[in-house]
């Protein structure tokens, strides 16, 4: 510890002074959030000029469709302040309103997007939380690559995530193709959905089997996320085009086509899993009907699963006889999750009624709330204990 | 385009307003950045209440320490905004300064970290800068994966690039070892450096050959980089311990053991690149001459190269004699670049002295500027056309 100090100093010889280091690092003193072995948490932030200063986090009740807010407390050195409640175990995200204008928390740099929104995360340990941490365990790898769809006729960016052992074992493993939503891309479930964290976790725990999650881009327009891709950087929005227009369904077989001849996979229907959240359940669920005796389990979660006047692709041509056949077939798991308040529960009401109706049995999941990431994250680690069992 | 705007109103039923929209996806209708034809960059904030908007963008001019800032200016709305002069192609990094709170552009959602600061980004095209974009080019792939290091005691995570074809060629490749600076860790060069995108770009122009690069964590306190690893989330600081005792350059061989028997590689002297920036040169240097028959290129790019009082591990034992053993075993390129206004550019006079007392041979490249990105992006882009030829 004194060495190191010694060499900082020795480092920094021709640094003027320490707030010269903090101008050209950006190193601030301010801790926030801080997270109370109570877990109370407390954020900070320096504002001397300004005038209200609010906390928005999603554990505030929201009114309607407006996200809670608390105000903050200004101290004499105009360091704003506000400490919550003891929360239950969770990863939360937060910002400030700062005079009105909507900011991250420059004193923790842990960041995540959704759709064009940046938002500051934390976790709460215990319970569910756990599986979001990175644990002292063996973890696998997750792998940005880009494969060839011919019938998209580009190059594609695709995550993958290979579990421990994979790369030094022979063996051959079952594969989970995961699916994001509209205004998602490739980056959203490793990033939002903290998948390689739960993975990791529930196959350490013997819960889960060890398997490889393949996350493509559910977008047909793009080559990859903003940013990541051939168009640069642009900001993104929350649905493209041609997203739900059958075209991403017609040509998955490119995405399963790469994976089988890339990985050391088991390429048959028993080792194959589906599933997506809101427009990617909407897919999962086309996909898995349209492919009648590839998938043996498919998850819907906060499935968008209304009928759509402009599904005039033919991937949408009889959809009752294909998940009829899809049912002869035979199936493994059919799983449907959603929460009591989604926008999407009375479609997802009325699909179980279609399916109930023709005999076609599935597993259902009701959750608190609505159309959001917490609930992901809870039906991926419910969904993945039951794969290839 | 029809279709998509018919099912977009079906999605959103339940939704009561665009507002609402905005509420829950948090999108907005500002442009920001906005960059011409002419590569005049406009940059936009929403901030009615606030009295004074600065933006602060590194292409302006600091005054000794003190970053550049220029004046925004308010519209009748409370939208503040800014232009900028004709700016010469390269990836810039700027944040907002609204009543002297720093804050991002919630519209731009492209950020990287250094250290605990958050940026955005943007990139000017042409010329070097078209070395950063992602081109319609073959990719590389990038996998974050773990290995084990029985010198440090634990698993630690690695940051790996893959040429195009690695995955289904036989072929094995040549490696370069890109270490990063204090404060870094091994999500530094592929983030702020754009390995990826400059590897890329290089060897779909032949000017480098396929290479493999691997980007580990310098810091052996840490199994991660902050937020990846089993420490949780927490603010990332300049220097940790342990960085420059020695720890690490003992224990370099770790990485190459994992790196040689999990990768297709050529394992030998002529096929082992090793670089680095500031401390990641500094360990590059230590690295290279306490094994000094292992690499036959090195980099030091603005490297933290003046002798230290507490450098007392015996890595450090006999520093003339290892670098004069280096020499005899020869290498093909000794290579160092620095700024003209880095605060360590005395000490790599001071370093080039010694090895020209030595008669030590080394390339050496002189740029504009000081302890930046920028420069360490150019050196790297005029290190690796030279590696393994």
């Amino acid at each position: 510890m004194k060495r190191t100090l010694v060499f900082l100093t020795a480092f920094f010889l021709t640094l003027p002074t320490l707030r010269a280091q903090q101008a050209l690092f950006g190193a601030q003193e301010i801790v926030s959030p801080e997270i109370s072995a109570e877990h109370q948490v407390t954020f900070r932030v320096m504002a001397p000029n300004a005038k209200e200063v609010k906390l928005s986090g999603d554990w505030m009740p929201s009114q309607g469709w407006v996200p809670g807010s608390a105000d903050m407390v200004k101290d004499e050195k105009g360091l704003w302040s506000y400490t919550s409640d003891q929360l239950v175990p969770e990863l939360y995200t937060y910002y400030f309103l700062i005079d009105g204008v909507r900011s991250v928390d420059q004193n923790n740099p842990f960041i995540i997007r959704d759709v064009a929104t940046l938002m500051n995360i934390f976790i709460i340990e215990g319970d569910q939380a756990d599986l979001y941490k990175v644990n002292d365990i063996p973890h696998g790898s997750v792998t940005r690559r880009w494969y060839d769809s011919p019938g998209l006729e580009m190059d594609r960016r695709i995550t993958v995530y290979t579990p421990p052992g994979y790369e030094t074992s022979s063996e051959k493993y079952p594969v989970l193709y995961l699916l994001h939503g509209a205004g998602g891309d490739e980056e959203a479930w490793i990033t939002l959905g903290r998948t390689a964290q739960i993975m990791d976790n529930l196959i350490a725990e013997g819960k889960a089997k060890p398997m490889i999650v393949v996350m493509p881009n559910g977008n047909v327009i793009q080559d990859a996320a903003p940013g990541e891709g051939n168009k640069g950087f642009y900001k993104p929005k929350f649905m493209v085009e041609k997203t739900m227009d059958g075209t991403y369904e017609a040509h998955f077989t490119d995405i399963i086509k790469f994976v089988e001849s890339n990985y050391r996979v088991k390429a048959d229907k028993a080792n194959r899993a589906i599933a997506g959240l809101s427009m990617g359940g909407y897919h999962s669920m086309h996909i898995s009907r349209y492919y009648p005796n590839t998938f043996d389990y498919v998850g819907l979660f906060s499935a968008a699963l209304m009928p759509r006047a402009d599904a005039t692709s033919k991937v949408y041509d009889d959809i009752d006889g294909t998940l009829k056949k899809q049912m002869e077939n035979g199936y493994k798991l059919y799983w449907i999750g959603i929460g009591k308040d989604d926008f999407l529960y009375k479609a997802n009401v009325e699909y179980r009624q279609k399916l109930d109706d023709m005999g076609m049995k599935y597993t259902y999941t009701e959750t608190d709330g609505g159309h959001i990431w917490k609930n992901w994250r809870v039906y991926l680690s419910e969904f993945t204990p039951l794969l290839f069992k």
